[in-house]
């Protein structure tokens, strides 16, 4: 029997970014969804990683992900092969990005195999990669984790729909951006977007709007969460995957899920994106703590608040 | 001598707009900024209106402004010109439009002048008028008011930025969108943008984002006020000058322009121009009364709540 444990899965890609913004240009940053997910999840708690690199991936981020306890006996080397490259440039107001190149490399054959210690983990993140490959990674988990979340894109919503409503149908939480959430739903309105994805499956429903924020649907109630407004944004890349990672790792820690616990959630989420857009790839991200963590909470809680009972 | 009142004056268009929206169309539908400001500010106490209309305007809808107390003193009727028109289409996510018409008319030669009675009142709102005629109003004003917001757009910041930079140095608050923000001081990031505003004079500014709300600055502290995600869109046009009027009628209410309030102001704003949208024209900011937007003030309250202490 698999022992159950509050521990995080995440499987997603690892990345060689080439990141431009208008400021600064890094050619070999370290990136991708399952990266960033890992490294912020790895402040709440247990994370295991699952993903495939190439012989060029660099053995220092190897280092860096164990020294953040991630556990990497999912992370599969290809040694005759690539990791995955991204090269995309930010505009001035570094809200918007052109893809200048991508070569899948290894994760074109990505085959999902969980190590047998991950398939009894509680939380998964099925982070933005083939809906197919999605629910492979699911169907490997035995039992049926507590919480399930999952995040997608455009090119998936247009050409594997039918793959994504598929496992859209057993997973409990989705994360997407707003335009994404219209064209998955053919809703320009987001409320009613939202009841569409319910309708679909998840029974929470996070909806991402860059350096707006993020909206959280769920059981009839939205919950606004503001982005922190910076002085500095090096590299925005990851800003999604770390909010994810927050999240998720925040849920597993306190063990549940309520509407209560998913709001800490949103804000936790947002905190792990505001450090991650303060530095190239996970640059920032991996030198935190409790108490930087908890000091940008409370950054999100002046941010946001105001006297309830100032009634007319 | 002129009696100091709490009253809120405010300048600036009355205009009949034709408002195209993917799902319905209003050929004569009553707008302009001072039209929404004036509607939404009435809640609060009593708004004083300069502006001026042609033999077109309707009857019906100066007998509106009066059933809602809307001093219409200082609104010149030009018997043998006519309204400002403006004519603009939406797009399908209703957060962009097209203007497709533009005709002054009576507003071409504006020239505000304030009756005796406005000119003590402790609140002036300069609406999105031309630079000039706003100095003009404020020079009106005796003695100067507690609190000047001013509201403006690209046009001026393009074509008139030397009279906007002169009238900016004598206001408190500024009221702008986002892009306008960036293009009033050539710096993408907002919160530099924040800081170089501060520097030109107004020491609080309002910078509105459309759907996703509007960031206060105010004392090296900001404020994330978001929108409300409503099911229903009508029409969007006046949510801005709404919110301006939320935001400036309560202030004038209270009589305070601490943090605490200021913040309950953006509320207040966030509320009106919630209402407004769910309309054309004012039609559904007309019809509200106290306890409609303490409902909604706490639908905000609701939006924006999490628990502050749930610390790692």
């Amino acid at each position: 029997m698999i022992e159950r444990t509050p521990s995080v899965v995440v499987v997603g890609s690892v990345a060689i970014d080439w990141v431009i913004t208008p400021k600064a240009e890094r050619e070999r940053s370290v990136g991708g969804s399952a990266t960033f997910f890992s490294m912020a999840a790895s402040y709440f708690g247990p994370v295991r990683l699952c993903g495939v690199v190439g012989k060029d991936f660099p053995e220092q981020s190897l280092a860096d992900l164990r020294a953040a306890h991630v556990d990497t006996e999912g992370l599969e080397v290809v040694p005759d092969g690539l990791t995955f490259h991204w090269k995309g440039r930010y505009h001035d107001d570094m809200n918007h990005r052109d893809t200048l190149d991508t070569r899948l490399n290894v994760f074109e054959h990505f085959d999902p195999r969980l190590p047998q210690s991950y398939r009894g983990s509680e939380y998964l993140f099925l982070a933005n990669i083939q809906p197919a490959l999605q629910l492979r990674v699911l169907d490997q988990m035995d039992p049926r984790p507590r919480l399930v979340g999952l995040d997608t894109m455009n090119l998936w919503i247009e050409h594997t729909k039918d793959d994504l409503l598929k496992v859209l149908a057993r997973v409990d939480l989705l994360t997407i951006n707003e335009e994404e959430a219209r064209q998955l739903t053919g809703e320009p309105n987001l409320v009613r977007a939202a009841r569409a994805i319910h309708d679909i499956g998840p029974r929470s429903l996070v909806i991402k709007r860059g350096e707006y924020g993020a909206l959280l649907f769920h059981e009839g109630e939205v919950f606004s969460a503001p982005a922190l407004p910076l002085e500095e944004v090096i590299d925005p890349t990851g800003a999604g995957d770390s909010f994810a990672g927050g999240f998720m790792g925040y849920l597993a820690r306190v063990g549940e899920t309520t509407g209560e616990s998913l709001r800490s959630a949103m804000i936790y989420g947002s905190v792990m994106a505001s450090y991650c857009v303060e530095g190239f790839s996970y640059d920032r991200l991996a030198g935190l703590d409790h108490r930087a963590i908890d000091e940008r909470f409370m950054a999100f809680s002046r941010l946001t608040h105001f006297e309830r009972a100032r009634l007319l």
